[in-house]
């Protein structure tokens, strides 16, 4: 374990997220509701800090992937609990355990609130909790290597740590290139959003908030009602679509960019999440048909919008599907768990993983009837390796286990099965909103401090795709000599 | 495909079943109920069909892994509907779908009844549902392969398909011989409980109803209240205990008689399986002490008759558990998933499975921090082998995968979520009980016959551990050509 490159990383992190709250402050500074000080005193604290450990020394720069791991977990841990300080601070969330909440929530891009009145608190702070979404949605650490020029080729161990995904990879040979490419990619489809959104006449403060919150696939709103405040066709339209585009691999956006469209769409990953989204609002539209809405044209519009923001883990609402029947309620909650894609700004356990899945069951029957002939698993034409596949496997066994962990847990204060399970892979998966208590129309401050740790531990444990943070539970994780 | 040998199988099998009628037909006779003539033609239809399908000529005897698998999943379709037969014929059942699942609830070893009022049926009819607990617990064909003399080695790719359990195996040389040394344990088993309760004062008839059913692991009894209607803390302690005992690896009770008593104590599995129930019933005791009883010995009788009841997939009760507080619900709610072990009478995903996932989680993790160690699996200081360990995997997703599918299947219907995923859990793990609406207290009436089929394909499905019945779904199965 490199524990000097670990902390002397981290800094790099808090002084990044320190700069990050620039914004912001200024936003604050325009409204003047009285939540800049808080941001000074932020911004100063995560400065200094960063700074210091910044200053460590190191006799060697390598890093392991374990380093990488460590990094990946003990840095979101740090910026959650920096990123919590403008909320404690300027009093919008005084309780430390429900800012940690919020900070965790923002960052991990998940949009579960404690707030019951959002429309409360201060313009700054509203923005600093959409802009967290931001910068989580692509990754705090991707941003360092991007923005760092000095990276090292070790640091892809890092890149392996926070991103989503079976298997990262750098689409170009130079790492600090790759990332660059991949903020731009990002950028550019947000300048993209805020103009379309700027054109149907959203004020700018609430585009912003609103467009960070759709890339980071995260879900918080400036509206108490989310985004069906606005009760605007053309506003909805809009953000479905882009909460669909950001749930897309972004190195397929890259593919597509250099000239290979073809391969791009033909993605089998892509074609899967389509094929999803499109039978999920199908379903949902003939069961809602009549039974909620009377038109077909108003069951489409909550379904579609609803699908695409359950999947893609944004969370933003239009309606309380909370009181649609229960198969369109089941369905919604089958796509919690799935999520979007690999090397997309959503959680869960992704589309890629979950094709696989069926892909490794369909061969384990197969063999079944061919005991003897050797069968590989293949994804867009290419096999793909077996330490990958056990892998997938495994990790679709831990995100159950740690969802069934969870609810053992936090269904120790006694809320409802529906609120307690739903509750629970809201945050693993980084949704937001989820069923019963903690549907649309509420929010998560019934539970006990205790449990909102353990839904903020799932929140921080589903980004990191786990690994990183069960890592921290080892015990020869710790020990220094083993290399 | 050698389709000629697969139905003569099941034609055998069919047999046997026609055998296993007569004792129910001689308990109609005595108690003189008017379900006698029933059982008359149910054995006539049985033995007719059996003997005609045995009839069939087979150029080749050889049964390959397929083709047991074929034999496993149709011949348990078919005995299913035969054994629907008296329910039907005696009019204790008139519907034919309620009586299909009442019937693949009794083989399946589920107990899941669809009667409103049990002590309303005729006993010979109880008797019947019962003993085929009795049959279906250590297997149709398991029994099929220990009476017929003739069996082929190649007899063990059908014991594979049945027998629950990662990696069934043979502990003597010969298959029919493990086979017959299997009903031995399981019959002598069954004879010492029948003997305790009777010493208890349990009437006969209600003896071996509940007899049957503890070994099976099912469930069903003779009186709504299950064990609860007798209020004897005698019969509760003893169905318990010995309900936790046919929930342990059979092949551990023949080493122990060998001899080896160290090793069967010391096994894995085994000490795994103990360890939870004992945290379960601590658990569970402490958490409705104070809510639900008064005192910690009333607390902790019905929690661990619930915990061995459960986590053996049986199913009796001796009290309403769906009044429990939530905590003590999950606990239930995961113990349902989870099983006994495996060689036994019981259901669920078992606990060697879920051992062995744990270790190979593990595993996945330590490989981050040492990525060039091979590391092995290891169950009793064997290692597992790795194409057992991706089968596990396999089978842990595709029962997850199963459960979901059900789930969004059965809440079409509409019934709340408590309810809809408690009731396919507790049929696809063979348990019977759930919450909610199919609690201790209710049962599945209430679900429509489509829900019923779909719980009742559930049930043979968990029964089977999934790949036969999967495999039926599957297009190259059906060819003849391939081997």
């Amino acid at each position: 374990m490199n524990f000097r490159m670990i902390f002397k990383s981290i800094g790099t992190v808090i002084c990044v997220e320190a700069a990050c709250m620039i914004p912001s402050l200024i936003v604050a500074l325009i409204y003047n509701e009285g939540d800049a000080p808080a941001f000074i005193v932020s911004i100063l604290a995560a400065g200094i800090t960063g700074f210091v450990l910044m200053c460590i020394k190191s006799k060697t720069s390598l890093i392991y992937t374990r380093d990488g791991f460590a990094i990946a977990a003990l840095g979101w841990l740090l910026i959650t609990a920096f990123g919590a300080l403008p909320f404690i601070l300027s009093g919008a969330i005084p309780s430390s355990v429900d800012a940690f909440f919020e900070s965790a929530s923002g960052f991990s891009t998940t949009g579960a609130s404690i707030l019951k009145d959002v429309e409360a608190a201060p313009k700054g702070i509203l923005f600093w909790r959409s802009f967290t979404h931001w910068i989580g949605g692509m990754g705090v650490l991707i941003l360092m290597i991007a923005l760092i020029p000095s990276v090292k080729p070790s640091t892809l161990h890092i890149l392996k740590a926070e991103s989503p995904g079976p298997s990262p990879g750098k689409f170009v040979p130079k790492i600090g290139q790759s990332t660059k490419i991949l903020y731009l990619i990002y950028a550019a489809l947000t300048a993209i959003q805020v103009i379309i959104l700027a054109i149907g006449g959203m004020p700018l403060y609430d585009n912003l908030v609103h467009t960070f919150g759709t890339a980071g696939t995260g879900g918080f709103s400036s509206r108490n009602a989310s985004v069906g405040a606005y009760g605007s066709l053309y506003m909805e339209i809009v953000i479905a679509v882009f909460m669909f585009l950001f749930g897309v691999n972004f190195s397929l956006y890259y593919m597509a960019l250099k000239g290979d469209i073809k391969s791009s769409l033909w993605d089998e990953e892509l074609r899967f999440y389509f094929t999803t989204v499109v039978a999920a609002i199908v379903l949902i539209t003939l069961n809602i048909k009549g039974t909620i809405f009377p038109s077909i044209g108003e069951s489409l519009r909550h379904s579609s919008f609803t699908v695409s923001s359950i999947i893609t883990t944004t969370g933003y609402t239009n309606t309380d599907f909370n009181l649609w029947p229960w198969f369109s309620k089941c369905i919604i909650y089958l796509l919690m768990f799935m999520g979007a894609s690999a090397g997309s700004t959503g959680g869960g356990i992704k589309c890629i993983r979950i094709l696989l899945l069926f892909k490794i069951a369909k061969r384990e029957i197969k063999k079944i009837t061919h005991p003897r002939m050797v069968q590989t698993v293949k994804l867009n034409g290419r096999v793909v390796d077996e330490a990958i596949l056990s892998g997938i496997l495994t990790f679709f066994f831990l995100f159950i286990a740690i969802f069934a962990l969870s609810v053992l847990i936090v269904s120790f204060e006694g809320q409802d099965f529906v609120t307690t399970t739903s509750a629970v892979i809201s945050c693993l998966s980084n949704i937001g909103p989820g069923l019963g208590t903690v549907g649309p129309a509420g929010n998560y401050s019934g539970f006990t401090d205790f449990s909102k740790i353990i839904l903020s531990l799932d929140m921080i444990t589903g980004r990191l795709e786990i690994f990183p943070i069960l890592l921290l539970f080892l015990p020869s994780f710790w020990k220094r000599s083993t290399i």
